[in-house]
């Protein structure tokens, strides 16, 4: 006698279903083994009924307060099903990935930089460009980190949610200086300036004028909490700007940052926030992954099927992708923002590392490695009932399963949950070759409000859109500068005596300048803090009326507060505040208007900033994006 | 000055954006070239505004009236990017397939039939096996159709859906013979059982007391229409049977259906349905395809790209993909059969085809024919309002869009639509070797009432479930003739005088057996039409009361209906029915009970039939699904 059972999960699930029906329906005797075989009619299905009524369900409206966004790198459809293939079997279910209810396709492609096809379709991307275009809303060449095909630094996610006053995250196996972590928090033409010894840097580097490297970016960018490998780049010493010649980990240091190198050192963390932000840094460059190696050979898949080992390098699992992104919502997940809500990318990295290097095993194991802090993910957003979890890749990759061994190519052959073997071939590098990214569309699936988005096909650009818009962000920051104010401690002081503006409401920029005009006195540069900075001066000596400008380096935004300096019992001048508030009794306060030029970075170098801003009604009913473009000199 | 806009569909929207804005906004002076570069922030976007809404309204509840399930043979979301790189650019969208707006990805992996891994997955499936799962919803082997993995028929789509009372269609650009037209209409273990002549069929052949090659079959299932290639088997000859000696053909048109050969006989058409089904073969083998071959080599991506040219060969467009859905949908579309809707099944067979044979230009213009059947089908189920579309393909391929040529496998490189070069590689076989499917999850996407179902992640067999539900199927197939009856033309004759048994009420069947138990006599096979069929015999010399025994052959219901052979002026005994109604005045009806043996098919052979039923409440609440297994000799 044949039972037959919707079934879910396959090999598991089959043991689950087995034990529960041992539980409770011992008494009329159905041996285990009845259960759900995938052969029987029915047996495979996944659905367990009619899903319209879950399906409406799951589709929630935004806005979300938080939002997670999970990224396999390379992990195209093919790569996620090796990897439940592999570790539950086929008709098993990744309990993290698999989980989303949302789910459709996106376009992966990049856009060429240079000669005739420049802005044209670049079919097969990189990392860099990838990760911009969900970072930012757009298009990029392969080996740029959020800039657009001019060079033109593009608002990366992490900025403008910091903007908002929202908490943000960055959570990676890889290097933090590799594209993906990379991608919201710097803006450089080349993926590979990572610091300041980076060769590549070119007229990125702070001492060329620039923004600085990736390293150094990543500083001034100032995320709530930062965590992944890559810990030689802060090595290096800085080479120009205000911490010349001090390394990057004395730098941050100094700026307030809470180092981190080790599990202990995560464990006693207890807040991540701008005033002391959190950057953690458990290894020197990737971290290990989860499975020894295996290596793909030419007919390699003919030879005896393997099991994946643990990799005896394998950092703790209280530093697995798992417990980082855990630890990263439990800090970010606080009302200290005013409940502002976070946004928080995690990226497991090194599913497309081991694709370049034809290494099944490592690939399935950061694949499992990923689906496990996608369940940290889920797990939050549904006791959270406000947090949007997007879970996707940023391009497909070379391996695929086959069914016999190719002649030319890599293979392996892998013995799997169900016990059969399966080939993975590896077929666009030759062995010691670099196997290739490819451009096929790849899955995007979501959970919680604003995820609708994601149904169907849409581009990898959409994905910062949808991201951008559940989270309610004003894209403008500038505008959120746009109120800013500062404050003396004293309006009149005598010569060369010690002087302090506070500026306050610069919520749109990361780091403010400031001058006094008449010396002139470049003040430096300052982090800005929940839209707060302060520059504590000594007074010019000269008697007079004199002017400090402040400015946000990333807005434009200038506000001049005036002070008088006078000999001790020599008459005051009442302070002037063009187009500002009347200063209290102690100090004085003023608001300016955005100036178009001369904004200082904290490197001293020029950034000539300007805003552009157009609108047009069409006729089709398209909605315009207004774009902000930042160009440095 | 820059403005940036929402882009859908790159390069073709480009130019209607720029249209639409110069009719309206010329004014302005806009130029047509500041809008909708894809490397706009934002020019690469696909969604137009929050989709929430229009998901919503896209989940529509079951029941559909009609289900049109549109497969893209070997289309994986590699094989959609590349047509739709190369016809449409990479920011374009296939006008058909990207359109529906339910979508989700669904494992495709067969299992295994014999030996220790028997009914373990089997992770790189073939076209057999991946039909029958979405036919029937039980996943099998690779090479069967419509059987499980002990060989026993499963009842298909079409079979289920005709036995409802809806009219059934399957048309495909392959041989009609080929795997997945063939899951719909037949049951064999092997797929290249075409006709009498195949060699491989085994003990599925006629003469071995099977049910018939899959030609054979074809003719017994009797779809309202079928449309595709394939007529070389049809003109084989029977080799046992109530047809033995006799070609297809002439056993087609002997069964009444239409035979179609051209686009003009196509046109003429006018109805398919059970009295007259179509079948039109427009080739003797698989179509020719779209575009010529394009031949890809070792090395081949690095010499010069490529565009697709037409094939010469090519059937008119009175014969495309598109033609034949529009006819199909227009002949089954009618409320001859009660308003009861219907279920078509289309394949485009080709991209499958010449996928293996490396042939990119080939791969891409079947998906671009298929793409236009959907276009067909979505135009027909938005009007209709109550058609379910489902797009999905049956198996991944090899074809990948690569950056550089691979060095040892094949390679072509093409101009696409966007102007620039894009390399597709097929590395899983040699030269002249088939290029390999392979294992990865697939798009699914539906559009209309019961869509919902594609969303997330499911299996292939939940396809099955998703159809047979939106149309509210009743899989027991069997129990729709348990209400069969039948009269006789008079209860009383003469010796050896004419008699006409008349059955009706055979829904569950496709064909009926007749015996007259005394002599015994085998009154041979019957078609069931609509539920019904006629026996027109001789009755027996012998004086008496003698019984006909009707039983369907799929369902084995059988209805006995006695009657008297007297000679003339002889006294008339009345008839008696066991478990049946009274006769009428003109004659005699009887009714019975489903009979456990001794099913006669038409070809004689002896099927033994019988139906396992089984059920157990799970403490999880598990919906246990009923299963009815028949098995034959």
């Amino acid at each position: 006698m044949a039972f037959s059972t919707h079934n879910r999960g396959g090999r598991r699930r089959t043991l689950i279903l087995a034990s529960a029906a041992l539980l409770t329906a011992a008494s009329i005797s159905i041996p285990a083994a009845a259960f759900a075989d995938v052969s029987d009619n029915g047996g495979a299905t996944r659905n367990d009924g009619d899903k319209s009524a879950a399906l409406r369900a799951s589709i929630v409206d935004g806005p979300a307060k938080n939002v997670i966004l999970l990224i396999g790198d390379g992990m195209g459809d093919s790569e996620i099903t090796v990897a439940r293939n592999y570790e539950y079997g086929a008709a098993g279910e990744l309990p993290g990935i698999d989980a989303l209810p949302l789910t459709g396709q996106y376009t992966t492609y990049s856009v060429y930089r240079d000669g005739a096809n420049k802005g044209k379709p670049d079919y097969v991307p990189d990392s860099a460009a990838t990760g911009s275009a969900w970072s930012t809303g757009t298009k990029t060449f392969d080996n740029a980190i959020s800039v657009d095909i001019d060079g033109n630094p593009q608002d990366t996610l992490i900025e403008i949610a910091k903007a908002n006053g929202l908490k943000t995250g960055n959570v990676s196996t890889a290097e933090i200086q590799d594209a993906t972590p990379a991608v919201e928090v710097a803006h450089v033409d080349a993926r590979s300036c990572y610091g300041p010894d980076s060769a590549t840097c070119g007229d990125d580097a702070l001492a060329a004028g620039g923004l600085g490297s990736i390293s150094e970016q990543l500083l001034d960018t100032r995320a709530d909490l930062t965590l992944g490998g890559g810990s030689t780049s802060f090595g290096q010493t800085a080479k120009a700007g205000e911490w010349n010649g001090e390394t990057l980990f004395a730098q941050a240091e100094d700026r307030g940052y809470q180092l981190i190198d080790d599990a202990a050192g995560l464990a006693g963390v207890t807040t991540a926030d701008q005033t002391s932000p959190v950057l953690g840094l458990f290894t020197p460059g990737n971290f290990p992954t989860r499975y020894a190696a295996t290596t793909a050979t030419v007919g390699g898949a003919d030879g005896a099927p393997v099991t994946c080992q643990p990799n005896p390098d394998r950092l703790g699992t209280d530093l697995s992708l798992k417990s980082l992104t855990s630890k990263a919502i439990s800090l970010l997940d606080t009302d200290d923002n005013g409940d502002k809500g976070f946004f928080l990318q995690v990226e497991g990295a090194s599913i497309d590392k081991q694709d370049h290097a034809a290494n099944a095993c490592g690939q399935i194991g950061e694949t499992i490695d990923l689906d496990e802090a996608v369940q940290a993910a889920l797990e939050f957003a549904k006791t959270d009932g406000n947090t949007l979890v997007i879970v996707t890749a940023d391009h497909a990759h070379t391996s695929q399963i086959v069914d016999s061994t190719p002649p030319a190519g890599l293979s392996t052959a892998l013995t799997t949950a169900d016990g059969t073997v399966m080939k993975v071939a590896y077929g666009t590098a030759a062995a010691g070759g670099s196997q290739q990214h490819t451009g096929s569309q790849l899955r995007i699936a979501a959970y919680g409000p604003g995820g609708a988005q994601v149904v169907g096909l849409t581009d990898q650009t959409d994905n910062f859109f949808t991201m951008a818009s559940a989270l309610e962000l004003n894209r403008d920051t500038a505008s959120l500068s746009s109120g800013a104010t500062a404050s003396l401690s004293s309006t009149t002081v005598e010569p060369g005596a010690e002087l302090t503006v506070s500026a306050s409401g610069f919520q749109g920029d990361r780091q403010l300048a400031a001058v006094v005009a008449s010396t002139p006195t470049d003040l430096g540069s300052r982090d800005v803090i929940d839209g707060t900075a302060d520059y504590t001066f000594a007074a010019p000596t000269e008697p007079g009326v004199h002017t400090v400008t402040l400015t946000g380096r990333q807005s434009a935004k200038a506000v001049v507060v005036e002070f008088t300096v006078a000999a001790a019992g020599g008459p005051a001048t009442p302070p002037t505040t063009p187009g500002g508030a009347a200063g209290d009794g102690s100090g004085a306060s003023g608001s300016g208007t955005a100036s178009a030029s001369g904004v200082l970075g904290n490197t001293g170098a020029v950034v000539a900033p300007f805003l552009v801003f157009g609108g047009l009604l069409l006729a089709a009913g398209v909605v315009l994006v207004l774009q902000r473009r930042r160009r440095h000199a």
